[in-house]
């Protein structure tokens, strides 16, 4: 039996990013096979649960998808979220803000996309880019990294105070494992027009960059937003325990369909 | 061989909705099994499509669904778009207005959400519900209804002039097939929920309902925004001929995916 806490970073725990393993596979079942039929199983079951979610319009559910460059967010928003009604499910991705984004504070843009009631919302890249990327590279000082923390569990905060339910999952591959998916880019004719020199420039920068995701599981991982770490070297796996832990977060809503209008007994239709 | 045409209302040819029979199946090859394999390998090809769409990030897609209550917008997004990546594609609903849209023209709300490069949008209702609903409530005169028609050419010249492909399905379902989806509502425990008294009242508009669709098709179906009139009393039909136009209008644009970057042959990933 798979424990979705093992993956959970327990608030106020200081964690160690190096206590988990890139390549668990736990989540995993056995061979592709078995995994192809379990993930169809749980993408039916979230499914049925969004429909739920829709229908009584009441819970919001934002999934937040942080991770290196090839971790898989894209490939987690396309798999988990393949049979999922698109009516209910919306993706928000966060590229290098525009001028006016800059002009304004860095929650602003993400405050225009949360999700409404009834509604799932993924964060493809999300507000923690503004403690990620700017930081490693210098482009604010470490005061200002401490406010932001405080900033983002404070409008957390606000969001799960008014019904969202926030779940953040962190992509961790490898090292050795970005290189194999950076040279299959290359070497595939049909996918090298994604392969960017820049994305060396980040690579580089690993070590920092798991240094400032270890701080940030550290400081904003809430009861109320917690931070999930999903070994994310075998992408079924990944797949799987996502969809597990999204499919338990929404079971535990203990979501009913509305009642219908009242005197509907009796009702003819001319 | 199915003629996507004889569905499209030609511009500048006056049409009466008569002409065409909700309950034409000619979409539909025979029998359930056979529409469902059908529909999946449309699925497929869709999917192909949008990926094909996102990578080339130039065209703007937009799908524009209107019907009649019950006659199958919320279906056909969930049975077309199904196995679409959900990063690809979005979902905008018009829903009564809120209190700052009424405070601004009634295209304000709608150019806010039209599709970026790359993206396919599809609208659940639209600004056409500003020349039906309001229309056939007699809350405009009929002078501001042929004011907006040619707002209405205007704004969706505009986003053609830069790269969105626009099409319009009027989903038509017949009356009498109305009252059975109504009555089925009305039975199903599990969708009595859905079942609203106040779809009656506008049920008793649905020739003024009629009358207003017939307007719309024949002022603003344009060579940059068709419409179609979509028989819609058979689900499957209608699935798989909205498919079929979409697929068709994707393939004519002759897409390609990007060039790689320059200068990657003999890049070592380090």
């Amino acid at each position: 039996m798979l424990k979705l806490k093992t993956y959970c970073v327990k608030p106020g725990k200081k964690v160690k990013l190096k206590d988990w393993n890139p390549a668990d596979k736990s989540a995993s079942p056995g061979t592709g096979a078995d995994d192809a039929r379990e993930l169809a199983e749980l993408a039916a079951r979230l499914d049925e649960l969004q429909d739920l979610l829709y229908a009584e319009h009441k819970h919001k559910v934002l999934l937040v998808l942080q991770g290196m460059d090839t971790s898989g967010k894209d490939g987690v928003i396309r798999h988990v979220f393949d049979k999922v009604d698109p009516l209910g499910v919306r993706v928000a991705s966060f590229g290098v803000p525009t001028k006016e984004e800059l002009d304004r504070d860095y929650l602003w843009r993400v405050h225009k996309v949360v999700p409404g009631k009834g509604e799932i919302v993924i964060f493809n890249r999300s507000h923690y880019e503004d403690v990620l990327v700017v930081r490693v590279h210098d482009w604010i000082d470490e005061k200002e990294v401490q406010r932001r923390f405080k900033q983002i569990n404070a409008f957390e905060k606000l969001l799960a105070d008014n019904g969202t339910i926030i779940i953040k999952c962190f992509l961790y591959i490898s090292k050795a494992e970005q290189k194999r998916r950076l040279q299959a880019r290359l070497d595939d004719p049909t996918k090298r027009w994604k392969f960017r020199l820049g994305d060396l420039e980040e690579r580089k920068l690993w070590d920092r960059y798991m240094s400032a995701y270890q701080d940030v599981l550290n400081q904003t991982s809430m009861s109320y937003a917690p931070w999930y770490v999903i070994p994310a070297d075998s992408k079924s796996s990944r797949n799987l325990l996502i969809s597990r832990i999204l499919i338990d977060t929404l079971e535990r809503l203990k979501m009913k369909y509305p009642e219908p209008e009242e005197n509907l007994d009796g009702v003819v239709i001319k």
